[in-house]
């Protein structure tokens, strides 16, 4: 005898990356390097505006829109407030976007590999999901199918209300075409949800695409390149109606005072972003580097992460091997992603232990 | 031609209680009794707190399950913490009630007048809301069929698969009878959730109803007697399977790093919210002898407003009469709420001004 819907019953939860208890002791912390957090602090501005917080005002609602939050986003994009719904981190907006637009019985789509959250969310509604396979041997790009609305892979898509594109995709951190997905946007009758929080690390993005498409969604998020995942805070540009019913069904009061403050200031400080990003991608290059001369085979990112399989091709054993040594990583088991390992660019010191490690493995 | 589901398209958002914007001219705020803010600020803990976070750790994700909060809680309660969810608010407990254990086409319940936003969120959910009217004449009690198995009402209920019983209810503010609300919990057949938001302000609660029965949710929140409505926390208290479930359909990072930390900080000091709560149980007591004096007819309350009815029954007139004056309360159109206010129990002087403007609406 349960309580719960029979969906909710049979599924497993969703498992985030693991989060270490912290200790006293330093030196006994694990290098956490694999749930894609920045490893540098926030904006300075951040800190300040933190200082200056009433704390007397926190016996009231916050702003239910977060109008600041969405005035100061629209600024930075060239859009409208009214282009601008908040979440409370962007795994809320991807809620938002599956109870907005998808019913039990219908679907979602996706890519395999992605971000594993997209099918359980669709699983929590009760929805299926339609996963699209993406090919190794062609550096995981988008399917040339689906900007051709005669493919027969076009056509399985007919009863799909909402299809994600992450791109940067996760875990392979690569991006897919932009033309390809222009193409895909123009024939798909659906909402198309790209979701791009890693985008402030890739040399493009597709907020042209929002502009020229009424069915586009980008999603966003302070968690990755403003430094930020411990306030949630994420956020959906899309078509003014598009957002109005997202708002119908958001939280009413779901960004806190503080986070609605905060985020003002980091958004503000964008040469701030401008110099983590920046120093990222500099570590990423060492990185990659070192694993191609220990003959690690590397997939092309545009993230703030990188995929990569040892020569060996035992993902799990590697991640294994690190986590002993106290790093981190994540490993995530598939047909083909368990080849590999995803490691999230962490400051050099801890790039470099890693190396060191990988070293250490391949002799081993 | 719209992208979103025909439930969401057709429906009306839910409408929040009036934020006005803040000014620095603090002689032109309006007072604000509408949306059952405590007028006193958190703890002085939730200060100290505040100011000794470090703005560092805000880059990394919060922890998932809020362990530090949730042993917090079942410190206080008695319970393990197994026992509790915690909630982006309390708003965010009741959707993901709604999402665990009613799927679309099955149905809610709830009373009639309650806490509009339940038929909002099943609406959301594609499902359908019995609205069971309480007596006026009765003073709002739990009505008495609903401990009988046989009576009609009570086999209405026969694919209702979640209750929400709202104690003490809004906008009355008044208390069903704990041992009716036991009977009913022992024959209904789907979760009962009892939403006691206002508790603390109330003589008793329901939370051995929850270590009796199973089906029994209790939801608690912050944003009340704890004057922190700004951090957003909310919580579930009930059976471990039963939070088992709500935890997989919960957001993975519901609730922010600092909100985590000051919660902590507010549930500790039990004694600012033993002081807040008498201080307003005071201001109640005037409040509500002032108005009698005045011929205005006031419900029994248990919290921390009152539903108050001038002698004229006009309760929109009121509400227009006290907005020209810059007083905010709440107003609810229909059938029996229109003859009322909802007054947010403030400070003495905020009080003390709606008293008077009252007096002048008599003469008026």
């Amino acid at each position: 005898m349960t309580y719960f819907r029979k969906n909710i019953e049979e599924m497993q939860g969703y498992t985030p990356g693991e989060q270490p208890k912290t200790t006293h002791a330093s030196s006994l912390q694990p290098i956490k390097l694999n749930t894609n957090e920045n490893p540098y602090p926030p904006s300075p501005e951040v800190e300040k505006t933190l200082k200056s917080i009433d704390y007397e005002k926190l016996r009231l609602y916050p702003n239910p829109t977060a109008d600041k939050v969405r005035n100061t986003i629209a600024d930075i994009y060239g859009v409208k407030c009214d282009n601008i719904v908040v979440g409370n981190g962007s795994d809320d907006i991807l809620t938002v976007a599956i109870r907005s637009f998808v019913g039990e019985n219908q679907s979602i789509a996706c890519f395999e590999p992605t971000y594993s959250l997209y099918p359980v969310l669709a699983k929590i509604q009760n929805a299926t999901t339609l996963k699209i396979e993406l090919d190794e041997n062609l550096g995981f790009a988008f399917p040339m199918e689906l900007t051709d609305n005669t493919s027969d892979l076009f056509k399985s898509l007919n009863k799909v209300k909402l299809f994600f594109i992450t791109r940067p995709n996760a875990p392979t951190g690569t991006v897919f075409d932009i033309t390809s997905i222009d193409k895909f946007c123009a024939i798909f009758k659906g909402i198309v949800f790209i979701d791009e929080a890693y985008a402030d690390f890739s040399e493009d993005n597709c907020l042209e695409l929002q502009k020229k498409y009424s069915n586009v969604i980008i999603g966003r998020t302070l968690s990755k390149s403003y430094c930020l995942a411990g306030i949630r805070l994420g956020w959906a540009i899309a078509d003014k109606q598009v957002i109005n019913g997202m708002m119908k069904v958001k939280d009413s009061y779901n960004i806190n005072y503080i986070t609605q403050e905060l985020s003002v200031a980091a958004l503000l400080d964008q040469n701030h972003l401008n110099k983590t990003v920046s120093r990222i991608k500099q570590s990423k290059e060492r990185l990659v580097n070192n694993l191609i001369n220990l003959n690690f085979s590397v997939i092309p990112s545009e993230s703030n992460f990188i995929f990569a399989s040892p020569p060996d091709k035992k993902g799990s054993q590697l991640f294994e091997f690190l986590r002993e040594r106290n790093i981190i990583v994540r490993y995530f088991p598939g047909k083909i992603t368990s080849k590999y390992i995803r490691i999230t660019i962490g400051k050099d010191k801890n790039i470099d232990k890693l190396i060191e490690c990988c070293k250490n493995y391949i002799k081993f």
